[in-house]
């Protein structure tokens, strides 16, 4: 029965008793980083253990790309259970590992003191004390060095065995042994995990979507940058972070798509955004009804005085006119008459789309070309990109990219536009992309809210899949929307923006506009196929709903992570409850919604008062940020009534009553 | 903002565009292999997925130590999650991955059919499919090669369309392309993972310890070989696997503990059978007043005829008088005075023994011995081995030392007698421990159990941790059974039975004995240190009923296994209900345990109709088999009422009506 019987082989000289398992945050076995946003911090657990009784010492190993590898010391949590926790300063790639090993110097001071309480031990038991603080002596600089030394030499010396045990189990000599430990025999926890840190704005932002053509100050003709650079100090009072466009690229000729979809458009439609290139130019032109480069340019650095950024549309297709598709016909599929191929999902047919061959012969030389497209913009300002169904280009090309443009520009942020399955929306996460765009739109009950965003914030998916909840895209106007009237629209923007940190809405949605293609959640009259002026001053608009909204979400720090995101009961299915809440409790925001936008909903609530410290007898203030009103609560259990006429939903911040003389002056 | 910024490396040529992910079972990344028994099963799933819809085929590469690699097909269970299953046949190693790759030829032809009834699609379209036909026909043998050449021709013909279609979409073609499939950009799950395949005694198995000294026909001098072997024939008949000693080796004088564990033992007292070495050597002999190595030899072999293993005690540690400590003092703890240091967990001192030093300088040699005592005694003739507190000895120790002897023997089994903190327990299964104590003796109330039994056997403990449910062993008397009386035995000797495939008792159950040192688990008059002559005949003893269940366990192939182990509701928290089956259903067993020794406990068992596919109005037979009585039960909700003083427990076998016209032949 001998199988394969190789040499017997040793675990190696440097074998340690110490395993160190489980380690988390870690996604995929450490195949892929983590992200954090710099401020950040990275809370990492382990299990470290070893056979017997003996006390253990770990520690958190942590570096920065171009810095030192950085030891923290690590708490024992629960049995075998050990953490520690760092915080990311920098974008770029951090890396993290544990290391741990068999104390013996503190083991042996426990079980002294355990032994000399039960009346053993002796002279033997100092001894072997001694030779220790000797050793650790030895490695010592000075005057550590010397101090051990007259320690090591009472240790030996005939005063009271009492004195020399209290002595020798002194805090000050466990302190200064920790100084000099012997590693010789120390676990490791290779290779290193890593953890992409990303500038804030991938963690924290409000989107808003503008297609520049329809920014017209003067009817009849296309809106330019420089229309929509007129538009930024508006947008930036509405209090977002972020203005995205649609592709801004020459828009194809050749079976362009006319008003709602139409195959055959007419001479005078615009054309889809989307079917990018023409004579005038491919990826990395500007369609000449917006304006210049040196327009947009000015457009970028103009948004970005005002804390505004522009994030520029990602479409990895071609109009059949795209310079690319003369100049190189080899990136593209072909028929067996050597004609170029369009895209399809058969039955489906998009004659204005052709889609590139990622896996062509010539895959190199595209891959590079795609991946100069985005380094372009780089070089014209752009810090952000929204890239267009990265799901239908291969895993490993986005891995290629995003790595790659990371690895010189920190700084750059990719939102991920796949609605498609739940293992590939995540895989393009893991692959590299800051955000990600969600099935937020559909999610409308309670049951459905909760169990979504469990799942995101709740599991390992919190690690590396950001949620981008936009509430509307100019694909999706959500049966919600087109039948819950105005209500709808604000408690879809209030659940996008308080449960997500990351949100954002397409213009229209601050004109409520509802208006579908029958039975679908397309618009009717998409913008995607003309240009759409609007007036935001239309009666009805929920503008200031929107101000105050971010204006909020930037006040409260609670709102601008969704790692302490909890749903709390409420006896009423139609009414959604959650808070969020700083890790130190210094900003708890709780949040009521009626989902129900056609009837008034009222219910009880009830307040998780254990979780922020508040006994039940405590009278504690809920200030209603919308409409500024002040409530007082008591216990667990408070009423809400929410009618969708007047706001279907309430957004508190919780006050604790300061324990002071003067608490009257606090509630004022 | 340049960081690192080294050559920018393209993903290989062999880059997939699938990506496997999440592989199942698998421990620790693949850094341990997972268990199994010969004639198990192993049912891999993953997440398999592309970019785009293009369809993707799936395989489960499998290899044992010395064949080649099996490839068997996956199937799709749900969106991108697949699964297959192979069964292992022989103890050694196996290994398994996953290979996936886009199955072109099977897209086209969904697509063609696609476009074919929505009108489109033509020649072009065929022509593809022909050229991938042609490419196949290339790489194929005769005569399959000609078969698709012909249809490759075929399709280029002027035939009518909608016939060239119904061809190109034939199941045969696409049958056929399968032994051909362009593989060359396929995703392979690489490294491998690994599965530990052993004898099926490691999986199910009915343990009895007995101290050999202990069976004594002429009273006044210690049990032997020759007796044990004597009694062999009983305890077989009474159904037990496994017959288990503690060591056999000669005890040491020094410090020899007396009766009950007291410090200066008599003269005449036999001493801790743990207390391994003496002058008459160590662990590679017997203990003289035991017999003979042939007479141990002899026992082995008699008991193998009669389908019973013996296993002995592997306690790594050694008396002051054990031969190693004279001939390699280096393998031991020393003092600054440089005696041997004894045991200890301060306060508490073992000064009958001497621990090994696993990490002294000569380690290699110390271990090199160790393992050479495993292999003296499966020369002599043992395939399992129960060893003794394994988690005071390193982990690398026992991964180096079980993967060796299994290199050689891969059907020696490995018992891990550990009760320490659960990550330890579980490390040492990982690290190759074939089955593990637990801490079921602790486990007595309905929650307990539950909770315990779900951790172990729905979660992926179940794929390296196998139980064995010891109901006493000479260290633990546990309460329950101290206070439970005769029932409590009963009761928890049916939960380990049925509970867990492995399971065991240690002698003196049998009896009921339940004298403590009073306010501990400790046995009085512990069988460690004396000799323990005993009567099976005494009346109360419960041999007919450990009989009764070992013939049930065997007769029942659902008791074989845990994986399938379900607890259902019963309105009483007094009686815990829960069932297993085989995985056809062919074998369904549901157990009762009124877990209240002392009162009668009634209540409405709620049988789970629907995982057994059993409709609310189909009437079913219930054969309770520990006294073969015999119930129709109809619906969901049953009653059971268990008396302790007759049976705390009921074990029924689910016999589904047979829809014949002899329906009463069947009931009888």
């Amino acid at each position: 029965m001998q199988q394969g019987q190789g040499p017997e082989k040793l675990p190696g000289n440097k074998a340690s008793r110490v395993w160190i398992e489980d380690i988390k945050p870690r996604i995929d076995c450490g195949r892929f980083p983590i992200k954090r946003a710099v401020g950040e911090k990275v809370r990492v657990t382990a299990s470290v253990f070893a056979d017997g009784h003996d006390l253990l010492k770990a520690v958190l190993d942590v570096r920065s790309m171009e810095e030192e590898w950085t030891e923290l010391p690590m708490t024992c949590l629960a049995i075998d259970l050990w953490a520690a926790e760092f915080q990311v300063e920098t974008p770029g790639m951090y890396r993290y590992r544990i290391k741990a090993w068999v104390d013996h110097f503190s083991t042996w001071q426990r079980d002294l003191a355990k032994k000399f309480e039960a009346g053993q031990g002796g002279a033997s038991e100092l001894l072997e004390g001694a030779a220790m603080i000797q050793a650790a002596a030895d490695r010592a600089r000075t005057p550590d060095s010397e101090w051990l030394g007259t320690v090591a030499v009472m240790l030996q010396s005939d005063d009271p065995r009492e004195n020399l045990v209290a002595r020798a189990t002194a805090a000050d000599i466990g302190a200064m042994m920790d100084r000099y430990p012997d590693r010789s025999r120390e676990a490791v926890s290779d290779p290193p995990l890593t953890v992409t840190v990303e500038p804030p704005i991938a963690a924290f932002s409000a989107w808003y979507e503008i297609f520049p053509r329809s920014v017209i100050s003067d009817p009849g003709r296309s809106g330019t940058f420089k229309d929509t650079e007129k538009l930024i100090p508006e947008i930036v009072r509405m209090g977002f972070d972020v203005l995205y466009f649609p592709p801004i690229h020459p828009i194809g000729r050749t079976n362009r798509k006319g008003r709602n979809n139409v195959l055959a458009g007419a001479a005078e439609d615009p054309g889809s955004p989307w079917a990018i290139g023409s004579r005038e130019g491919g990826h990395k032109s500007v369609h000449p009804d917006l304006g210049t480069l040196e327009d947009f340019a000015h457009l970028v650095a103009s948004a970005r005085s005002q804390r505004l950024e522009i994030a520029l549309d990602i479409a990895f297709q071609c109009s059949p006119d795209h310079p690319y598709v003369r100049e190189h016909p080899e990136w593209f599929r072909h028929r067996p008459d050597g004609t170029i191929k369009f895209a399809e999902n058969p039955p489906k047919k998009y004659e204005d789309i052709y889609p590139f061959s990622f896996d062509c012969e010539e895959w190199q030389s595209l891959w590079h070309e795609l991946k100069s497209i985005v380094l372009f913009w780089i070089e014209h300002g752009v810090r952000i990109f929204r890239v267009d169904n990265p799901h239908t280009k291969p895993l490993p090309f986005w891995e290629w990219l995003i790595a790659g443009v990371r690895r010189e520009y920190p700084e750059v942020v990719f939102l991920s536009e796949a609605f498609t399955r739940p293992r590939m929306m995540y895989a393009l996460a893991k692959a590299g992309f800051s955000q990600s765009y969600t099935y937020f739109t559909w999610r409308n009950t309670r049951y459905d809210l909760t169990a979504y965003l469990r799942e995101l914030v709740n599991t390992d998916v919190r690690e590396y899949f950001r949620p981008n909840f936009f509430a509307n895209t100019p694909d999706i106007l959500p049966e919600y929307l087109q039948f819950g009237g105005r209500p709808a629209f604000i408690s879809r923007l209030v659940l996008a923006a308080t449960l997500s940190s990351c949100y954002g809405i397409y213009s229209g949605y601050e004109l409520a506009e509802s208006e579908a293609v029958p039975g679908t959640e397309e618009y009717l009259n998409s913008e995607k196929f003309e240009i759409k002026p609007r007036d935001w001053n239309t009666p009805g608009n929920i503008r200031a709903f929107i101000t105050r909204i971010n204006t909020i979400r930037r006040s409260n720090a609670a709102l601008a992570s969704n790692r302490r995101l909890s749903f709390y009961p409420v006896d009423n299915e139609q009414i959604i409850f959650y808070g969020k809440s700083t890790d130190d409790l210094a900003n708890i925001i709780l949040v009521a919604v009626n989902l129900d936008p056609h009837h008034v909903q009222e219910g009880w609530l009830e307040v998780p008062l254990e979780e922020f410290g508040i006994s039940e007898k405590e009278v504690f203030q809920v200030h209603e940020l919308l409409f500024d009103n002040r409530f007082l609560w008591q216990g667990r259990r408070n009423f809400v009534r929410l009618d969708p006429g007047a706001s279907p939903a309430q957004i508190f911040l919780l006050r604790r009553k300061l324990r002071t003389e003067r608490d009257f002056d606090y509630f004022m």
